[in-house]
């Protein structure tokens, strides 16, 4: 009773599937439901003026997190997107429960694809402080995969890094060492990126763990599920459409704006600013 | 009419001061305050749940600024301090003229020091984003010595490497020397540090500026004027006080607990949290 799936089934495929985020981050998502859907309508509310949630609690995380969904709920949207690996581990199962449509994760999304791809089952996770002590990451791991083991690291300098624009360099190479050294000692042979910002970084873990490491990027892991989700429930956007896509902030566009291009791979968006969820 | 200074003149000296930050960085000018007139209660709120402010557009910074501020005053307290640089730079004069006690900023302490002690004039000013854009520092200064040269620089990775408790070590040196150089080719003689965090990374800036630049602390500039200030309206606690101090969060207070003790540079803390302000 009340579940998404069934109230929902009546929505219109032509809606669009709405994204949130803390901030700019989440856009790394957007990024890979846009390339493997590109009929898709898309709406993006980044909670600039809040940002960032990695370092908070988890009761404000999910306060948080209901109002931009619910936000994303009122413009009619047919599917939600949790595009931030923070609110996704705090936040998933009450939205799951209280929204009246699908609601995607970036979280199992990855942690399936690392299970399915880790040969020796030593999988590495790296996000932000909050993501990882909730564990919600490990939980699901071994849920899935009982022999698997999770080697984890919160890399709070990471996010500042990134929005920096610092994606190679001295001091990117010494914050990588910093936090990924325990993990390449302990062998791991996957590695998920459990943060939106990370896939910024990919070329310098990759060159410091090795090419052998497979590396899991949430967001493309998210698009596949996003994907069968909307082919199960015939909610494809009608080929040919032309797709619409908006950007809402909680503060004002310019600083997402400046920030949006190295994560969407093309080169400007005008932002709309929401006075308050 | 209507300015704080006549409307607050009956108030009581044994009523506690107030200071508010976006987060744990004002505890340093908190702990300059509490060394500087030990007989004075003191309160504080850290708006975590909103942190950092830095990073924010100044209207976002102001609506939130006026409500920490609103909250301090429900509590009765003599005078406010804006113990963060962010909320100085842009709330100082709308929290003047708003609120029926008198305000401190800790930004024109700092500038007022910086053009007295500065033999040559060329003063660096080191903040977050919104601080160094705000041209708070810079105008000031101007304004006070117009042969003053101001040669600022913006620091991102500062706060969150002194909230991950690197204060020295490889990755600060680089981002000294990242954020910095510009200012030692300058010849800068005094360097504001334009960020209530910057203090736990003085060692490392000082080791590498030189022991002949001056460095202003700004929570010590302002808690100077604070002193005279109470002292002018005869609002100095009475000798042998009891003093109370009151720590309030936004968020929960684990975090905040956590990084209170490098702050404060004493051992624990207990915080109340505030729901909604």
């Amino acid at each position: 009773m009340g579940r998404a799936e069934t109230i929902n089934s009546q929505v219109d495929s032509s809606a669009p599937i709405g994204l949130f985020d803390s901030g700019v981050g989440g856009l790394t998502v957007f990024r890979e439901i846009r390339h493997s859907l590109p009929d898709e309508s898309l709406i993006y509310l980044g909670d600039s003026a809040r940002t960032p949630y990695g370092t908070k609690t988890a009761s404000t995380i999910l306060s948080y997190a209901r109002e931009c969904a619910n936000f994303l709920v009122q413009r009619k949207v047919k599917l939600v997107v949790i595009a931030c690996n923070t609110a996704s581990s705090v936040a998933f199962q009450a939205l799951k429960d209280e929204l009246p449509c699908p609601v995607v994760s970036v979280i199992e999304p990855a942690a399936q694809e690392a299970v399915r791809l880790s040969p020796s089952g030593r999988i590495g996770l790296i996000g932000t402080s909050a993501t990882i002590a909730s564990n919600a990451y490990s939980n699901l791991i071994q849920e899935l995969r009982p022999d698997a083991q999770v080697f984890s690291r919160a890399c709070p300098l990471f996010v500042p890094m990134v929005e920096e624009g610092l994606f190679s360099g001295a001091i990117v190479d010494l914050a990588v060492d910093r936090y990924l050294s325990s993990l390449r000692s302990s062998h791991i042979d996957t590695l998920i990126l459990g943060c939106t910002h990370y896939p910024l970084l990919k070329e310098a873990i990759v060159s410091y763990l090795g090419e052998d490491v497979r590396i899991i990027d949430c967001g493309r892991a998210a698009s596949a599920v996003v994907r069968n989700l909307l082919e199960e429930r015939e909610l494809i956007a009608p080929k040919g459409s032309k797709p619409q896509f908006g950007y809402y902030v909680t503060d004002t566009g310019e600083q997402f704006e400046k920030f949006a291009a190295p994560f969407l791979g093309y080169d400007s968006v005008k932002a709309v600013r929401v006075h308050r969820l």
